[in-house]
């Protein structure tokens, strides 16, 4: 894996503030590593509202799902508990039938780095078959 | 609330080991107070397959669905990381559209209480409609 | 359970709004029962901050610590994915020793109730033994 | 990355049964993404106690700690609620200062696979600097 690449975040990038709860951390002291697939997921649903103007929720109904086929963290450093986090998000890649979500999890106050990864995501109808992302999406990476 | 009712389990009780995750624990360094509503949810799944001989995903298909309507829990001591638990569950009481079970964590070597609860679930249709319970669950109340 | 009671948020009360996950949810395209403890904790670490002028965290770092030792949840309706919630705190009751916080989750755009209930919390020093509440908390329940 | 290499288990590989909870699964109505991150983490604590007589907790409690440096998961299939499935975990690679497992999550009755990934972890003192496995642990790497 080209782990550099991992850590690009092509424009437009989204943002999004998170709290880290109790419930979110682990015995020791920590965000406990699978609590990051709901951030990014926290970020990616965010991201399709504000920068497409689409809601995930929204491309069910018309009968678009986009479950994860593939997901990937690499941690840096450690999120405590009541710290305030910030959710970046990009798309990275979007082919006919697939889409690819880059992520960095940051320190708000520091500025540092806490984790990053990315989640691939297939095109698939309410029968699981894939079809076509719509043209609304497709442009989305036009330059990617 | 009648404090002393909770601890109270009816025969027949069902006895289902667990052993804590890293995953269940948060930054006190014991296992999240949240945590235990999946430990009541595991133990009357098995409860229902192991002394009543049904799935609840049977139920479900056949349309019974049982959503939770209130859960409580009160916590006693400490269940900490890799500690392997003992999730008791008994039914309390069956009405002709209603099911409560009550249930206790117990620390399976010390034999000591760890956190005690009931959850009350309503009997309804795939449409949301209460609806009545079967015979064949509402037996298994008969001298409760 | 006098459950009249339940539903009753002394002023001051807290709002904290909360977008539903993917993750929050089960199979049944509903908030899982257990996940309201989470948004439970949410509530109450923002009235904390908001109103009181206080981080639990910090409290815990000063030798503060108030774990949960009742929990209770009573379930109206159903919260959906990606419906926008309304986290409702209030205290309900302070001792010398333990504080009671009760809540409401609502329906944002409805504005009709989710979901109702409360937390008991004992103050404990880092030893894990009772310990007096601070007089800046205790005065939070003054006129309670 | 080379997806070849991800699903090769080596010898010995351990088998740990898993039941689906409602609480794993979101409204797909199949597994939530990251909770494979907890199958996971309790595939490689059964590893380590069944294969190596050794518990995670120990190894702590003697100054060791093992965080996830990174973790990936490809999703091959659904999991649904109420099935059992196998998590199949193996030690991929062990080096001075780090492991790597990989794990396979399969349907048991099936025997289809579900999802398949790894996780890399550090090998640090509490202090978060990076020590050396011991010897009993690096020896299990020997042949690979």
């Amino acid at each position: 894996m080209a782990q550099g690449l991992l850590i690009e975040l092509r424009e437009p990038v989204h943002s999004l503030p998170y709290r880290v709860l109790y419930g979110d951390t682990d015995k020791a002291g920590v965000v406990y590593y699978g609590t990051y697939m709901r951030l990014f997921e926290a970020g990616r649903t965010e991201y399709l509202r504000d920068l497409c103007g689409m809601s995930y929720a929204g491309l069910e109904e018309q009968g678009l799902i986009l479950p994860v086929t593939e997901a990937y963290c690499r941690y840096k450093s450690s999120a405590r508990y009541d710290e305030l986090l910030e959710i970046q998000t990009a798309i990275e890649k979007i082919t006919k039938v697939s889409i690819r979500f880059n992520y960095r999890i940051m320190h708000q106050d520091r500025g540092s780095l806490v984790a990053q990864g990315f989640t691939v995501h297939a095109a698939v109808n309410p029968d699981g078959r894939l079809t076509r992302l719509p043209e609304s999406i497709r442009k989305l990476g036009a330059n990617k």
